[in-house]
């Protein structure tokens, strides 16, 4: 008999997790390596330093260490807002009348209000600890801006954010919060940068990308001194930094003897689905145990399911190293209707490598399917989730519902990523029944795989 | 030696309350009974039925009973988002360099974002268990109408709220909360009611009023079958549900050997601030244990410190009964600059009663101060505080600082309500630099007693 499971298993401040795990370190097929865009020789830790910092670009370049020590300061950050829930989702089963055991990671109980804040104050910590001025970073829907503001503050770094454009103008109240934190919010393109006057110039009137903040970030960080550029996703490190979630998760599910059939998350970047996978896969790799893991993304920018597995830039602005990944093309955007944060047009090299391996699932799904499965877990588990964690909600309730169909006693963990508070248009575009959904085209999708760079591996 | 005490205290489940604790079982001096505003006479069970759930009606009557079971159905929801943590506010401490010890209990980690969750939770059971159809009420701020949507939605009970049309109009997020979560809501004044139709022909063009919200949604209460009114605030019933948190914090605080000196919390209809304080209260009501309870009131809406302890309307519209309370009167409105939602006029019955008889003592704070103590605390501790709880923030710091020049070791506990994630508008102005203070003139405050009713015992 299983001892009874509380709605809320929150592990104690002693049992919380002291090291990251580099899930890298146990891949037969590790990840590949990141190309400088010129040369096309891989990049190595002298190579990043004028864009990131030291301690991160060693974190970024090792895959051969499985534990990382998390540094004491940082555990006494993470206390502040973590160990963050694991709910059963006991409302939820009783609405869907399903056997199966649904338990949800819950990582938006922190004013960012999603997990970027692990790595948030985890970057932030590297560059203060090098003696670092400040940090620069870009922000599309606010989220990873907002986390940086916070760490910062709390650390007493300057934190310098470009926001494209039309996020500033039309999300005004994260523009504040990550003003409050004491953040320089600029919209993005500015004539702050050389960039920035560059793009303007050709185009009067640019609401702005993610592509074009991401360059000038870059350039303000290379162009101050004692200031250097930091990224919420994609990259190695910050998969490391998230594994606290999936570690904390793992702790929590054997704490009450739980085993998980199945592990869903959202994925855009990649940021939260590794740090939430990486326990469970590393004891795949290591063919201890077996788990499905399903990466759910938007129909309206599938990386997995529709992308290549190819050498792509990281930014549209081309000035970041190419990296091997999931992608469809630097140049291709998804249709402005869709609501959500998962929008990138690559995909965590980590992640690309487990999926090009077989070693994990995934699915893409339409927003107003998921918007329907957000206010549906929304009504019975009070939580307002955020667009992009109702990906995950979506793919976690048609999987219980296929249990009751079976009979099966399946038990199904999800990543509960964030709240969507500061998502309230694209709710009442749901709400008023004025969301559609855009699936791209063969021929869309073409065009942006005719922008991969021409690498001898693609 | 004391244990280490951890940055969050959580109860474990079992340890949660199993009932509220109804502190006018243990007041000499009772709050006086709510009056008939035409007759003057104290109004009954049979009076209060047809715009009240019976079961809350025996709540609000009831002055002798100590300890109210918590229905299963009540503690389950509960179980959702509570216990709440009690918080050790190390890094505040710390940027303060103060000896005090400074605990806070956070109420904002739901979706709903305050603590007015308890009471809706409440407030809804009761009025399912009655068989109603739906309930009624107004809101202004928003905190209140989101948590009563909430708990709707979960008992699948109708929810049409009133909304002060200027906030309808101003915070739009808020309104579609309440729409995800299914309820219908009204901007006020509308053409739904006839109290609404005839404000509108008098004031073509208002913006509504809190008081005209409130009597939209009585009458709507009234004129429909198998509804009734709710309301989040001053009444004894939504104390008595809100003792909930007084009851974690104080088995927390137990749990650690923790004997606080102070408490403080914000003050505005008192449903926070009575619940927080009601176990310690009883405790010194009984002789038991003395404390110092502080009440933080804007001085934009001074109600303790400058109001008159008279009978007065609860509601602008006078279609309540009428209570005894701290109160500037009816017809007094808070300066428009003001941000914060403790705008009310009046007071709790009970809370006047406790500071009339000497048992507490209360305070008031500019608005400018207290959005500076919001963004210190917010920068240190993380967690983006509603203007309201920042209230206490501020108290809560002065007393620390105070300890800081002393060299005396107090311990102190306050009440962090909210969040301020729906409040970015006022974070704005503060940070633009453009936040003023307003202190009513005594001239101010006599129009306000000017309209007090005219009752014996005033």
């Amino acid at each position: 008999m299983s001892r009874e499971i509380p709605y809320k298993i929150y592990l104690e401040e002693k049992e919380m997790p002291k090291q990251w795990y580099n899930v890298r370190a146990d891949m037969k097929n590790k990840p590949a390596p990141l190309l400088n865009p010129a040369t096309l020789k891989p990049m190595g830790y002298e190579d990043l330093r004028p864009v990131f910092c030291d301690d991160l670009i060693r974190q970024e370049l090792d895959d051969t260490t499985p534990y990382i020590d998390i540094p004491q300061e940082i555990l006494d950050f993470y206390k502040m807002y973590r160990p963050s829930p694991l709910v059963r989702a006991y409302c939820l089963e009783k609405k869907l009348d399903t056997p199966a055991k649904i338990y949800y990671k819950f990582e938006g109980n922190n004013t960012s209000g999603s997990h970027k804040l692990n790595s948030a104050i985890a970057q932030a910590y590297y560059a203060k600890k090098q003696g670092l001025k400040g940090v620069t970073t870009e922000t599309g829907a606010g989220q990873w801006g907002t986390a940086l503001s916070m760490a910062c503050a709390y650390l007493e770094l300057d934190c310098q954010v470009y926001m494209v454009k039309c996020s500033y103008e039309q999300k005004p109240f994260r523009r504040e919060v990550m003003r409050t934190y004491g953040a320089k919010v600029t919209p993005s393109p500015s004539e702050t940068t050389a960039v920035g006057r560059k793009i303007l110039a050709e185009h009067p009137g640019t609401s702005g990308s993610l592509g074009c903040a991401i360059s000038e970030a870059v350039e303000a960080a290379t162009q101050q001194e004692g200031y250097r550029y930091v990224l919420g996703s994609v990259l190695n490190q910050v998969l490391l930094h998230q594994t606290v979630i999936g570690l904390e998760t793992k702790a929590a599910l054997d704490k009450y003897g739980i085993v998980p059939d199945m592990i869903i998350g959202c994925a855009g970047g990649g940021s939260n689905l590794g740090g939430l996978i990486s326990p469970f896969m590393g004891e795949k790799l290591k063919g201890e145990r077996d788990y499905r893991i399903i990466a759910v993304e938007p129909a309206s920018c599938p990386s997995f399911t529709r992308g290549r597995f190819a050498y792509d830039f990281c930014d549209t602005g081309m000035v970041c190293p190419l990296a091997k990944m999931y992608t469809l093309g630097s140049g291709f955007i998804p249709s402005a209707n869709h609501a959500g944060g998962l929008r990138y047009h690559g995909m965590s090299p980590v992640l690309s490598q487990l999926y090009h391996d077989g070693l994990m699932e995934a699915v893409s799904v339409e927003q107003t399917a998921v918007f329907e499965a957000a206010e549906q877990f929304a009504r019975v588990e009070g939580i307002l989730p955020a667009p992009e964690s109702s990906h995950a909600i979506k793919v976690a309730i048609d999987e219980a519902l296929k249990c009751k169909e079976t009979g099966e006693e399946k038990t199904i963990v999800f990543g509960l990523t964030g709240t969507g508070y500061f998502d309230m248009y694209a709710y009442e575009k749901f709400n008023n029944g004025q969301m559609t959904d855009t699936i791209p085209t063969d021929e869309d999708l073409a065009k942006g795989f005719a922008g991969l760079p021409n690498v001898p591996e693609n």
